[in-house]
């Protein structure tokens, strides 16, 4: 049995309490070789949709081993606890089954096994049922590492009855593309959940609308190509466009949040010339 | 000499700045083998009581290993710093004597022996005497980590002279008990200093009175047993009842927080029947 | 070829988003067997000056290894990315060339060896050019690590022409001395540009003038020699005098932030007499 040496671990416990430290602790505990990557953990509360997407952004950089993932609002009702490995057994995915780590394996291949954690000689005591991070799934990644083979976690279940996820995608409306931000940065920019291919159409100047805002976009490599007030179209780290500022937030001057709605489209010439302005007035920071 | 190799930290170090980072480089340097397992460093700043209560909910869960602990409003001044060894020697806790390291230091056992950190070879040449994480504390974890025995710290001190910590009890009042919020976690949650059993007599629906308020709450298992606009009272991850609300904060819509008392007693039929609601409403978030 | 197993990081990431947790598995990917030693992340976001002090603070107690910084708005225009050999090769600094690195190097004695990071066959592949942390700073950390020497990471350059940093020093002004205040800790004590020595001349109670504000400071040991309503300066751990309350925050209290200026002079004691208060108002926490 090979087992594993690390386990990278998203969730959204935050930093304000122990309760990521408690996880490790028992890690450590149970398997002592390991090594714990924290990978994020200021997933807003119960923010499903967040989590899975920056489980997504990570997925395909994280090591060989055991990804535990836990923003799990059902914690101790009927939602179900899985493990589902991925890559050839290269990782297993730990988690609740609520679409958290849906995108994940999709993007890690497909589910090619999947268990329902129900072996409970294999979880800690516990008086309450409300830190199944602590209680469930971080002794079961530790006894993943320490080579416990999948089936002996549970049930199997069909990978293909595990929750979707939910992943939005643009839609066409005449010659505009409906687009939504999927994330905002801590600088501030605003990835939307289209690519370069996608706008490639409507030239190096685009018109931005969103809310009461209508505004002319160009398409930058980098922040600083932007200059100072105007709006950059950039191809973020993850290959998609954002909504950026040379050096200031975007979303804080512009209004923009995970989960708004941004329509894209050619320039309308007789409009917004490209580098004109609008009427349209910047929020105050 | 055995030494340990893991290091179990909290302090109320945050993270804006560059002390916890420094800490563990000095612990690094020291004694390259030692992991150092963050536990929590967002304890209030200078929050004794808050410090000493999250480093009672995590003992049970750490590693055998050194417990470096550091809420230190007095450093520098003639507080006495302290190594603290339980539990048969799998532990040793390390910080100030101001009560911060008392309530871990019982649940786990109580002390067996105790020394003054003043044995100043080993700590590192400091300029100023206001980090005394990074000149004693961390030096003093290493050398542990690295079998240095106890009694070579510094002098031997009675344990029972060591600061005891403060843990407020619940008292009854006529046929009520008067608790307190011991801790509100991330998600709102208000942690009481009472088990289930303290308040099994009370029924499955309670009175809860504080500040101006008055409700009535459901004994439930789980957050979403609640039911949306409910109170529920859950036993927690630590055994202890945890007022709560489904997937809101109950702190932020009721207003309690860390400190605050609360008057558990069965519920009064003629004035509130389960399920009723009262003209006290709920604060905006 | 020795490597190394410790990289200490430092960035402006924050904790919000998984760009560190990125940058660790994209280092535990290609060099297993290293360390990862998080320093600090809560840069404010753009702010070398802020990155500098604060890797200058955290130098002298870095572990043997490499140092991995990156405050980096230039990111992905033709500002340089560098690797600077200290210390007789006992540290290699990998981040921007824009000043974050340059306190840092000077306090380690000064830049021996320097190389860009032209080649691009160490880096990652990457769809934008938004990441270097990810894509450039952290594959270079990991083959230092494994080994690789500095000469194979790019062009060798000469370590004079690189970015000289931005350390601000006081000035004197007739029998006064005009500091500025480098960095604001979390405990809201405001750290000065001098040391003891500085003002030793101005005796043990001393003047400070800042913005509209007249008061007079003591100097002390300790937080706890200040005393309730009197202001302290005090050597802080780093060996510089900082402004400071006892148990409270000076720079809430006071309105002090990072950049401020403040004048040290001796007390006229025709104008403030040790302990007198003035009629300048602490501002409302």
């Amino acid at each position: 049995m090979a087992g594993f040496d690390t386990v990278s671990f998203l969730s959204d416990y935050g930093s304000a309490d122990e309760f990521v430290g408690i996880v490790k602790a028992v890690v450590r505990d149970l398997a002592h070789h390991v090594v714990v990557l924290d990978l994020i953990h200021e997933i807003p509360p119960h923010d499903i949709r967040a989590g899975s997407l920056a489980l997504a952004r990570c997925i395909q950089y994280v090591p060989t081993g055991v990804i535990l993932a836990v923003v799990d609002p059902g914690v101790g009702t009927d939602r179900r606890a899985v493990a589902i490995e991925v890559a050839g057994g290269a990782g297993v995915l730990v988690g609740p089954d609520n679409g958290l780590l849906a995108p994940a394996v999709a993007m890690a291949g497909g589910a090619e096994r999947a268990v329902l954690l129900t072996n409970t000689a294999l979880h800690l005591p516990a008086p309450g049922r409300t830190f199944a991070g602590r209680d469930v799934f971080a002794p079961v990644a530790a006894h993943l590492c320490n080579g416990i083979p999948l089936d002996q976690l549970g049930e199997a279940i069909d990978p293909a009855l595990l929750m979707p996820g939910v992943i939005p995608v643009p839609r066409s409306e005449g010659d505009a593309l409906v687009a939504e931000v999927l994330w905002v940065d801590r600088y501030g920019n605003a990835q939307l959940n289209v690519g370069p291919e996608d706008v490639d159409a409507f030239g190096d100047v685009l018109s931005l609308r969103w809310a009461e805002s209508v505004r002319t976009a160009h398409r930058c490599a980098t922040f600083d190509e932007i200059g100072s007030g105007a709006i950059g179209l950039v191809q973020d780290s993850y290959g998609l466009m954002a909504i950026c500022l040379m050096r200031r937030s975007a979303a804080a001057e512009l209004g923009l949040g995970a989960g708004d709605a941004v329509t894209l489209s050619p320039v309308d010439d007789g409009r917004a010339a490209p580098g004109a302005t609008t009427t349209v007035a910047f929020r105050p920071r």
